[in-house]
């Protein structure tokens, strides 16, 4: 794995090109469309979002969404301006190879949080970024939470479609915020359970959950390596009739695993609960789990530690991300690097001659 | 774990600063250094290493490792003009955490490297970045492997001392080289189980070996995440006399967890053997299982791939740190970051707006 993952590391977290915006064609298209959504002003945005609008809401995380500049700085001002009101949530990441049950599972977990407190709300979020493919609705499609999705207090939103997982990643972390500011106190966000996609979702989430299938150990292959670390909980889904016995050994097989790693840095030990979703066995059992690990980390002072921790790493991760696609975007520095890679690859270069010297044209331009 | 990773992340690999060489204040100690240590040109110190003449490597890897620039260009030739020698050697990276009996067991597997094939020539390295604490000499100590150490086909190095480990993991990945070109065909880098220089010793060898300690759960707890995804070969020492079962119970807890991981990209299955470096009980099958690897892999293609990956990491590697040193040593970068950092902290900025503020400063001044 190690050597691909270096393959792609110093393109940063790119995935795949996102399209841009097609030039619209039909001109009565575009002035239905300015008919139909109405234009708000910043304050308009923040004072919406602060009612609990849900339409604002959504027509703010559009702007979010939007490559067009005048949208992303009516945007950051939106954000920027519902900052104060952030925080107060309980953020919680799921993922699990296709075929785990995450939508259902969403679906009945959003349920559960909505009748357990009258006061919630719910949001599911989504980060996809092999989304551009398929149009972006792989995940988070309403569609498939059908009783989360008609729910006055739910939110669901599918993963943006932009081209780079960092740039899915900040807009996800960025709908959060305006989430938030709306009230909604539980944020589900979703991914699916191959590519970087969970470090990122990882790095934004207060506890972690992998779903998992029961099974002897061959339905796990499509796991990503290191996954399993970054679990704060590991649930077996479809432990349900014939299905049992095999779950609980999955249970036991996981929990023995889990123990050959060193306690975390929260210094809660990461559990491994069977349920069923499609049944709704076990839903309390693994909500429970997650309010005792919050209770947990915020007497411990942890969970104040992650967020701020997590805030900083977005900071420096969008600053290091923006060096290097300055830097690997230049012409000159391209053409530079494929000589100089070749060269490595004959060893007529050492590795760290031939960085140097793509390095000297760029920084001793400026 | 994951956000004191991400701390470190955006400060590079850096670990501790090095100090500078001291001035000399005794000036007869100068001329006597002078005196004693012939200089020698480039041609002499490639002819020296092609030759296998272990003295001239010596004086060659301590260039490689000094800070003055005027040794830096002189090795960087020497360097370049050795690297078409380089490459046929197996490249073997041993880890685990301080007390699992590295020395012992790699002096022994040296000595049998040696008896097995009277043409071969072992040299051992070490990455421990944290040996400018204790003056670099805890790894790859020559009186810790006392057999091997007064073998005349074994060259022991230990970890260069200088201050980031993205430096250290350079120059030791500068030393393979020079030691292929003397001949040396079996590799071994050693690094303690503690830390990110696993990464490192993993993305410059074609083995990594993991030993552990038998026991039953508590031991494993000093081993840092991830290191047991990275192993090809994980070996349990000190499996004798009464210790024998707890050895193979940890055997097959080690086993079982493997299998919970995906198939490594080698298409190889990590095994788990046990053995006594102390008693020399089981040598033979570990060194095997190596070789056996090396086949594999070189059947395969996937030596060749790894190769040429690890090569073209390291070229990205250096860009990519370059590049932050570059950006996170300028003045006023620093400034306008510990402002930005409080007001993302404080709530009063995202994370985004922050990074991109700090980066105009850079990119727009060039």
């Amino acid at each position: 794995m190690e050597h691909f993952e270096n393959d792609e590391q110093f393109q940063g977290l790119r995935v795949n090109k996102g399209t841009e915006e097609q030039p619209t064609v039909n001109p009565y298209l575009d002035s239905f469309k300015k008919f139909k959504r109405k234009t708000y002003t910043v304050s308009e945005y923040v004072e919406g979002i602060l009612k609990g609008n849900i339409s604002i809401l959504g027509q703010a995380v559009t702007l979010i969404e939007s490559a067009k500049p005048e949208h992303q700085s009516v945007a950051q001002e939106v954000i920027e301006k519902c900052l104060p009101y952030t925080g107060n949530s309980v953020r919680v990441g799921i993922t699990g190879v296709p075929g785990a049950g995450k939508s259902t599972s969403i679906d009945v977990f959003g349920m559960h949080i909505l009748k357990e407190n009258e006061a919630s709300k719910v949001a599911v979020l989504a980060i996809d970024p092999s989304s551009e493919l398929t149009k972006g609705s792989i995940l988070g499609d309403k569609t498939r939470m059908e009783r989360l999705s008609v729910e006055k207090r739910a939110f669901i939103r599918p993963s943006p479609s932009a081209g780079s997982l960092g740039g899915v990643a900040r807009k996800t972390r960025e709908t959060i915020i305006l989430c938030e500011a709306a009230g909604f106190d539980r944020i589900i966000v979703e991914t699916v359970g191959v590519g970087q996609s969970e470090t990122a979702v990882h790095s934004m989430v207060d506890f972690f959950l992998l779903i998992q299938l029961a099974g002897t150990g061959d339905e796990l292959q499509g796991i990503k390596r290191g996954i399993m670390e970054m679990a704060d909980g590991i649930v077996i889904n479809k432990a349900d009739g014939n299905n049992i016995e095999k779950a609980r050994l999955a249970q036991s097989h996981f929990q023995n695993a889990l123990h050959l790693f060193p306690l975390p840095d929260s210094g809660w030990q990461p559990k491994v609960l069977t349920y069923s979703g499609y049944y709704e066995i076990g839903i309390d059992e693994v909500w429970n789990m997650i309010d005792e690990y919050i209770d947990f980390v915020k007497k411990s002072g942890y969970f104040e530690h992650r967020r701020n921790s997590q805030s900083r790493f977005w900071m420096y991760e969008t600053i290091n991300e923006r060096l290097k696609s300055n830097f690997y975007n230049d012409p000159e520095v391209q053409k530079e690097l494929i000589l100089c890679e070749n060269q490595v690859l004959n060893s007529h270069m050492s590795s760290f001659v031939a960085a140097n010297k793509v390095l000297d044209i760029y920084l001793k331009r400026s």
